[in-house]
């Protein structure tokens, strides 16, 4: 089942002066951090916390990342993350994302892949617990 | 013609600590910064200063962003960025890159879009030296 | 007279992955974009925009900036900035910060000097609604 | 001792664009980066590797900073970092730090103390080659 449909986790952030560049804009890298926010967040919403499943060995790295970038973030607005999580496997899943800013102008577009690893770096399955929450947010509408 | 067979300019850093994070690596963000170093400093090597660009009022904002990630990055490790010029256009260009850990080791390849915005944010044609500049990095050997 | 005894202005941030590093705990040079985002936020809930203020030609860069760091800051918790304006003169400002984690634990004291210049980078006095922003968050109890 | 007469490490960085703020300049909170570099080169030079000290328990987290900002660094701008040793105690050291820009012109002053702790957060005595290799560069000239 696709997550396409589903209805995106939401959360807000303001841009910051130390991530604004001398274009005087939201430097394109800080839209990689507001993704992992927002990411984060959504497995939270859904009982999943990022630091526990760490401190139990379970590590989530992002082994692919696309953006595409439509509009500027200025200092000060106000920018929305909207996360979904578009496809969940048995060790990895991939997270869809809308960048929004005021009026609702669609800022970015971007998708990440991560990988179930353990402390040594193998890959390894999702936790169960994990899994059925990030398949939940998957269907959730 | 593809920069596909050219030879890439190559740039090295070390990770620093502060580009850490809590899964002992170098967070996934900063490969975003290595590869802007490695564009701007491709850029300089054939003759165009980004900080003269942009004060003559020419920018050249990422539209399009795609990392893939293949191993980890740790602390005091050395790191090559190799950045070649995949395809420039009138109004836009491809960088694409490989970042290379000890032994050569493969960590990450890259590709970015830039679009040319004067400082009105209007799209405009890369000024005839800068796109000279991209050309010769394009085709170089 | 003295903000020593007026209330803060307490603005609460969550810690991002991407400001924890290979120690498992916020970066230290987090700490200065946090006390940043305090101070400018204090001056908005003044009626001080500090983006429109720039647009006027005024900036605020700092010149001086201590840190007494107390305890660590951990991943996805809770850190309240609470900011005093301590001093307002006609060229300069002095803020004063605390940083608190979970059950009101100091995490760090600061202390951040800003001089009034324009885009020439000459000083300048602070402009009278500024300044007047600035005293009424000095006295406020 | 005091290290206020001895010899530098000197490390030379060149300004991000990242680094830079919507000010035009790199943003105060990167010097925070550089010091920790020059701090962990200078002892790399002293056959300190700060990465192998942390991975036999040994961490040196900071514990006070200051920065007196006297001017600007530009993107593109090659920066040097000068550290020195200014004390060494038996569980701590204090660090000090001139950026220069071009032409040796000062940029900034800082100082940073930093305590030696294990991994539980107790504080710790320096190991003796540790201690050795900071009191070596403390009266080195």
């Amino acid at each position: 089942m696709s997550g396409a449909g589903s209805r995106p986790h939401v959360v807000e952030v303001e841009v910051r002066y130390a991530e604004t560049d001398q274009m005087g804009r939201a430097h394109h890298g800080v839209y990689v951090v507001w993704c992992e926010l927002g990411r984060t967040m959504l497995m939270r919403e859904h009982g999943v916390s990022y630091a526990e499943m760490e401190r139990s060995g379970v590590l989530l790295p992002v082994t692919g990342l696309e953006i595409e970038y439509r509009a500027a973030a200025y200092y000060e607005e106000r920018v929305q993350i909207r996360t979904k999580v578009l496809a969940v496997r048995s060790r990895s899943v991939t997270f869809g994302y809308e960048v929004r800013g005021p009026g609702d102008r669609l800022l970015a577009r971007a998708r990440t892949d991560l990988a179930c690893i353990d402390r040594e770096g193998r890959t390894r399955r999702l936790p169960d617990d994990v899994r059925a929450a990030l398949a939940a947010a998957e269907s959730c509408r």
